[in-house]
């Protein structure tokens, strides 16, 4: 199979993970339900999912179980994205070419939808799945709520808050990236080596590669953010500028930028190495972050 | 042991055990971890945490595993409190005799503080514990989930708001009431009687108490906010009749609010009958719940 026929199966795999497991919007109370599902389908790239799979059929874990840990750290990131755009944080309208979840249920309603998306993915990773051990289960979950925390994601965003308007470093810009997008990207890569039984020492290998990927794509993303149109992404474009919001493009320039994801996919494929052609999957992904349309 | 010194033991026990899990505040990101800190430490009664122990008590739990379970139950309810505080939602300023955590952080800072709570919350349940079988830690976590998630507390907090200024029967009431605040108190029970490792039957039976004392926990709390001052409470009185929010007293009248506290207590004891004497805590809670002067 090629890759992008891989890539549409996995998308529509998500997707329907993702609808069979979000309530239904006819369970009380079906408004929270309806913006729960609005804020979560028909939505993304699913780049956290692709890479679950891709890191989980490195180890042939089941399909079935990859659509699970899929699905929570794609239920993680879409509360995550519910939040950022809120009006005291982004104070963002536009998402995936929607109005953003606060814009259409109100403001109570989207910080409960972020709230219920986070319990939901916790629950979900929490549910026994045959086959998988529940001693490897609980360091899962362990796992997604470590990258997810005050030293993760929500720590990172944490630091981007502190940093409008601040000039910083190269490193401390890649500070708060490692936690704010990096430490999702990192988890899901981990969980689909997880649920594929990988060793101590492969997970850690596995690591080496998702920290790159997690950077990469964030260079990526800014790169994007400068030069597409709001058309073109679905979301506001040139957003970071507007808000005095420091980024690799700003603080390297447009060209050295170029440069520096150029280097992380070099070093993305070179840590693929000891996997040999069974990281076919990873490698195709790790271009096509570099090379998507937007 | 009497009570008085038995739940002054177990508040300080929580206290302490909440100082040691929460990162320390010279942890970055500083400002966010001394915000978490601020929302959690050094307040309330602590009734989960006690029920949890006194529940736990029942089965010869190991106190430091209760140490745990009441910890991740506590963090659930102190993000909860972040959240509904905010200016979307309560809008309120006074919390536990302080400034709430957006008045004394802001509200970008609030919004991520009650996120990375509840993800500590799940990290900290999810930490193997010697004696603990995996497998029983796997039910916890998802009991937990389940319980803060859209068909629990979140759940009950999007009913809540859609019941602002409707005139609510007292059974659709007690539906919200069941998610709003029960389905914790009922965790906090439940993850005690499973740290003790108690049967399917027991836990059954113990949730039967538990339903009745979440209930009756929120009538007696509508009665104190009907007639207790706000330098009393702690938090701002009066508050639920000024936001035309519905409550036990104005769908009932004081006198059969306080009728109705009487029959749940007395339900809640006879619940406990199957437990005999090992149930001492649990009865003495349950008219502490009645009886606790704020």
């Amino acid at each position: 199979m090629n890759f992008a026929a891989w890539m549409a199966g996995i998308q529509q795999r998500t997707e329907d993970a993702l609808t069979t497991h979000l309530p239904a919007a006819t369970v009380a109370p079906s408004h929270l339900h309806a913006a729960m599902r609005y804020a979560t389908l028909e939505g993304g790239k699913r780049v956290r999912p692709l890479l679950c799979h891709a890191a989980g059929s490195l180890f042939g874990a089941h399909c079935e179980l990859l659509d699970v840990a899929a699905v929570t750290v794609e239920l993680i990131h879409a509360y995550s994205l519910v939040h950022d755009d809120m009006p005291c944080m982004d104070n963002d309208v536009l998402r995936r070419g929607k109005p953003t979840c606060h814009v259409e249920f109100g403001e109570a309603t989207a910080l409960l939808v972020g709230d219920a998306l986070q319990s939901l993915a916790f629950q979900l990773i929490a549910t026994p799945f045959s086959g998988l051990e529940p001693v490897r289960q609980i360091e899962m979950v362990n796992l997604l709520a470590v990258a997810a925390g005050s030293r993760g994601m929500a720590g990172g965003q944490a630091i981007d808050l502190a940093s409008v308007g601040e000039q910083l470093t190269v490193s401390e810009l890649e500070f708060m990236h490692i936690h704010k997008t990096g430490a999702l990207i990192r988890c899901a890569a981990l969980l689909g080596a997880h649920a594929g039984g990988a060793g101590p020492d492969e997970i850690i290998r596995l690591g080496h590669f998702a920290n790159r990927i997690g950077l990469l794509f964030q260079v990526v993303d800014d790169i994007l953010d400068a030069e597409a149109s709001t058309a073109t992404l679905g979301k506001t474009a040139g957003k970071d500028a507007a808000q005095n919001k420091p980024t690799y493009v700003n603080l390297l320039g447009a060209r050295d930028a170029r440069v520096m994801a150029a280097t992380l996919r070099d070093e993305a494929h070179n840590s693929l190495q000891p996997f040999g052609e069974r990281a076919q999957r990873l490698h195709e992904l790790t271009d096509y972050i570099v090379d998507r349309p937007f």
